[in-house]
């Protein structure tokens, strides 16, 4: 059995990879990288970590519904370390529920649309080279382990 | 048949290979991430471009032997785009004619050790700015490839 429930509901989990999987194309389409389980210097992991052609970093936080987002009380902890933070839901989620210090993008399997802006908190200039820094890092080494897992 | 020849020496492809693996291994273990046949903005590949934790940026360019670096006349461009410039060799390899404006690195399949450090050129603050978000974003699109190939 795979990641669907008794009912013939999605579960939880595959809803998620669905949405990441689409907001990375989204991404790649603009030209943009993406690495999911991101693990910021804090400790916690963001679902995705965007990093533009023009060098601006976005959070993006997959929410595969309500119940997801409610359990989450430690987003707000994402703005420190992004230019923008973005929920990326399925097009079924009440958007109106979505804080406002967010952006909001919707997705399916194939691609993402941002239906919202995220308001943009500029990064300080050594903040955004730390975390450019650690981008590469953490791409490279994955890159080179999924390559040369020995 | 692979890329040995008739006589069982191994071909040069099969040799750098090896070399770039061994390179590749001792760049991990220095906490390093290394992306290979990394496009300069001038459209040369450099065989590795690593980058390290402390955000230095080094070259590497793997000679397979004595034919392979002299039929290599482009090699000094590559100065202008990283803070030091590596060859990396075979332990058989002649290291005396292996240029002076680059450091020299021994390698077999498993590791690689530094013989000559390279003479460190510090790259300017934008350029480095520009790499390190360029290095990023090869690393992170080369990574999503290998996750999502559709």
């Amino acid at each position: 059995m795979d990641d669907v429930g008794r009912d013939g509901v999605e579960g939880r989990g595959a809803a998620s990879e669905r949405l990441a999987r689409g907001a990375q194309r989204f991404l790649a389409n603009l030209g943009a990288a993406a690495v999911a389980e991101f693990r910021l210097p804090s400790g916690r992991r963001l679902d995705l970590m965007a990093l533009l052609p023009d060098g601006t970093l976005w959070g993006i936080e997959v929410k595969s519904g309500v119940a997801d987002l409610a359990a989450d009380r430690k987003w707000p902890e994402y703005l420190d370390w992004v230019d923008a933070l973005y929920f990326c839901v399925d097009p079924a989620f009440p958007l109106a529920l979505l804080p406002e210090q967010a952006g909001v993008m919707v997705a399916d399997s194939f691609d993402a649309q941002v239906m919202r802006d995220a308001p943009e908190r500029r990064l300080s200039a050594g903040r955004r080279k730390s975390m450019t820094l650690r981008f590469g890092l953490v791409a490279g080494r994955r890159l080179q382990g999924r390559d040369d897992p020995a």
